[in-house]
């Protein structure tokens, strides 16, 4: 491509809305322009790399033996009903009425309309599995659309959804759909890590997701420094301290602590380390009242951790008796316990109660006396205060042993481009999706999905690979893989005729290769910078000066100038380009 | 791709709702299946094609320098009230509220998004001509969405808009985009026509259509016998019949025409033909008053065409004086001046008259009286009654001759699959689309844009090709070029061996393969059927007593069978199928 023939839409200036830096670049490099709130136009450079992620994703979604299709965007209101969703899903799903009055919606998944398709289209196990996915434009009517094409409205994305008759078949599709998400983000040349993650509110059984991982991310990823453990925070297992219990050395003493109630105050005035606190928090359970709501709250659940630890709300909202999604309680309700809010502790407490394996560990420990302004120092479990039951409640944090038994926990930020779940039949049995078994009999067909951000993804990867002038693109998914700078292109005949030799050998050599055949008005300095800034990884330049010794400058975008003969230079590119 | 690995989803029956080939056979061959009214799915087999189309579209529109972007769906209502369409548009358009209760659509055309960005992204002159294209999912709310995607509400379209300085340079990329759109219908193989037609509601100057030929088209198309002119009826100019017009002969005589108030009636009860009969259509006019609504009627027109020709609306609408969209007058309207519904004639009527050229061109006419079951016969322009503004007010028919000079016209059905207009400064005027040009002032941009409906375009290439038996595909955009079916597959180690070796030779050599290895459940005939119905234009069955010969049978989808040697087959094929 020619940049006289390309439409280039470099800027200086960086919008006062792009506070990430992909979202920085990917404005001031020309590759989206807003149209509205989390609405993006994918410009020429930005949809040359969409495109190109498009293709890698395509192609081992096949190899994979998914077959693709193409939904519609537009959704009957009717299928949704049948799941309830069209209920239980908030404000992110657009609803519309058309001109009939029929209420729809813009479709920001399609677990719905693909469940549809199969128990109308697969009525024998022998059909079986059968893995369907498409690449397409979804909306999320997101509160604060933010981060550019990081948390967009409508937005690609690559879905797939399996239909299996045994949780043997899933799992052996969830596995190739594993393997084919690391290929692909092998493949695109990203640094990533696929982890266990929570199935959250679509359900399910087994879940991973895939980040890439960048000081940027919005999730915090645990690691193992001595496996492949890795695991999101939100789910990764906070493991038991190892030994016994130390022995209790103290007595018992409440003490005054007049405002203390948090524990930073309380650990200031007590001079001690916040790890030798037991925090409580009070949150509301589900109702015992048969007839009650699903959703009315019941008598409160405490919850003990050591005050150095931070609340795991996933894992608390899957205690029995706590209401799901976590709320916490007032200080009214936490009253009715006998608890005075700030100085909540385990001693005398009428409520059910859980503690975290690591606050079960510990011993003459200070906890709150259920009285304003006073403590219990020396307390210990067993002997003063009844253990209750004991449950994992926490994050992980750095330093924590791995759950996988091998080496401590290590943590980094990820942005999450993939997911892959285990469904079940929380669609198909709510949609009446059968086949006929091998006994003749009706059976739900048992799910898998599959989703990848493929918008995301261009915006991730600028997270991962970027420097003070623009982005460095890995090749694979770079809008171009070679960017040529002739000097003195439009005086030159020597470096006229030079580049245009080069141009066509590239070309022809199947490079995407962009010539900056801008004239003498835009200065070389320009040209490097815009050159920079959109991130070409390989980049040529021609002079007289180094045409006279048969030489080009070469340089990588993260690397440093050559000298290489123009002579072998399409060899050299063929090493050096990786795609 | 093996027949095993694929979602198969042929039907034996045709649904009810589909009343077109292209429709029936889509659903039968599970090309699509339907969601909801105008909502379909694309399975497997479906998206091969509509994917090649796309391709195609693509690669030509980048070989005639556009750029391809990626504009959003969902567009906001601020822009649409720019250039008033948010208010002119009807119900095809869906209208959305998002959480914050703001207005936007679900885009059925993208001129306001492109002019955005163009005002946005282009400031001189230097950077035009800009022709930008996408590829993209478009939703208009048909009120009776029919033709399966023919006539769907979700539909892909490519639309690329471009901007101009100067009315030349408009007509440059005009040219272009009609030589690129000429080339992208040849390379799919279709029997199409580029034809002159209306601009209708989008405005500008100058307007194509691209038909593919069918019988099942909804457009009239006609062309020249000598020559390339060919126009949508809508437009097609009936030219003034040749010569002088007749000397009168008869004297005007009145006669009594009981109940004769229709042209057949009025032929039959006087026993002549209906070309000697002068039809008056009385249609309502603009208002004359200025403070009036544009939209007022004022003083009804009569528009006088031959008994035998049929008015065409388009023409009439633009006449001086009527109202458009063409209203007919009532009874009341009629009598205001002075004439009788059934009975209206040029004499003694007090209204704005035009005459169609070949009605002018009539002597010793019979016409409506004015008086309730009277009609005048012997009547003559000039002699009787004064003769009214001549234009052209009809459909051209049959043997016309043609308006550029040479042959006479024939007329075919076609149906629309592109469409090219010059936009002129509709949109960037209304937008403020501006750049600087050469003296260094703003100048509103000028504007072409160019659709293809690529999803149509699919089923239109069915309505051209097919049988009794199913689809037969242009291989350009078939979703396989060759199919092969191995008979005793399952059971003959020859039949396996050489099928397997056939299939990866084909496969290396670039064709798309489709290897029906379904067991001998599946009988030959209904491999055979399926293929059929599927379409695929090139066959090759192996069978134990051919392959001992060293033969295969071949067969093109409309041809005859033919033995053909195994050996050279590869060879064969690459000079068969043409892509």
């Amino acid at each position: 491509m020619r940049a006289t023939q390309f439409l280039i839409a470099t800027e200086k200036e960086t919008p006062a809305d792009a506070v990430v830096i992909s979202h920085q670049l990917m404005m001031r490099s020309g590759m989206i322009r807003k149209l509205a709130a989390g609405l993006y136009t994918w410009m020429p450079l930005g949809l040359r790399s969409l495109r190109k992620v498009e293709a890698i994703v395509r192609e081992e979604m096949e190899n994979a033996g998914a077959q693709e299709v193409l939904m519609p965007a537009v959704q009957p209101a009717e299928l949704w009903e049948e799941t309830g969703r069209w209920f239980q899903y908030g404000g992110e799903l657009l609803r519309v009425k058309d001109r009939h009055n029929r209420e729809f919606c813009i479709g920001p998944t399609h677990e719905e309309v693909v469940t549809d398709l199969a128990r109308n289209q697969l009525s024998s196990y022998k059909q079986l599995p059968m893995n369907l996915f498409q690449i397409q434009t979804k909306f999320r009517d997101e509160t604060r659309p933010r981060f550019g094409v990081m948390r967009a409205r409508e937005f690609i994305m690559k879905d797939a959804y399996s239909f299996h008759a045994s949780e043997e078949c899933l799992n052996k599709t969830y596995e190739i759909m594993h393997a084919a998400y690391s290929r692909i983000f092998t493949r695109l040349g990203l640094d990533f890590r696929p982890v266990l993650a929570d199935t959250g509110s679509i359900g399910g059984a087994l879940s991973h997701e895939f980040h890439v991982l960048a000081d940027s991310g919005e999730d915090d990823i645990a690691f193992s420094n001595e496996s492949d453990y890795a695991a999101n925070v939100e789910l990764a297992e906070a493991v038991a301290p190892a030994g016994e219990r130390p022995a209790a050395s103290q007595a018992m003493t409440q003490v005054s602590t007049p405002d203390a109630s948090s524990i930073d105050a309380l650990a200031t005035l007590l001079n001690v380390n916040a790890n030798q606190i037991l925090k409580a928090i009070v949150v509301r359970g589900t109702s015992e009242d048969e007839n009650a709501d699903e959703d009315t709250a019941g008598e409160p659940v405490v919850l003990f951790i050591r005050g150095d630890h931070e609340l795991n709300e996933i894992k608390a909202e899957k205690l029995p008796g706590v209401l799901s999604p976590l709320q916490f309680a007032s200080d009214a309700e936490i009253q009715t316990i006998g608890g005075v809010t700030g100085f909540v502790g385990p001693r005398n407490l009428s409520a059910r109660c859980y503690v975290d394996r690591s606050a079960a560990h510990l011993a003459d420990f200070i906890c709150g006396a259920n009285e304003k302004d006073a403590h219990l120092t020396g307390v210990n479990w067993d002997r003063d205060v009844e253990l209750p039951t004991v449950a994992d409640l926490r994050n992980v944090v750095a330093g924590d042993p791995s759950p996988c038994g091998k080496g401590v926990l290590d943590i980094k930020r990820g942005i999450e481009v993939g997911h892959i779940f285990q469904l079940g039949t929380k669609y198909s049995a709510a949609m009446k999706a059968t086949v006929l078994n091998e006994n003749g009999k009706d059976q739900t067909m048992i799910m898998g999905c599959y989703g990848i951000g493929v918008s995301r993804v261009v915006a991730a990867a600028i997270e991962q690979n970027y420097d003070d002038n623009g982005i460095i693109w890995p090749d694979a998914i770079a809008p171009f893989q070679i960017g040529i700078v002739p000097m003195n292109y439009h005086r030159s005949e020597v470096v006229q005729a030079a580049t245009e030799t080069l141009y066509t050998q590239l070309k022809e050599a199947g490079f995407d290769v962009y010539l900056d055949d801008r004239d003498k008005k835009t200065s070389p300095g320009v040209k490097f910078a815009d050159m920079e800034l959109m991130g070409l990884p390989h980049r040529i330049v021609l002079s007289d000066r180094g045409l006279e010794g048969g030489l080009v400058e070469y340089k990588h975008r993260a690397g440093e100038k050559e000298d290489v003969a123009l002579d072998g230079l399409v060899e050299l590119l063929r090493q050096r380009v990786k795609c």
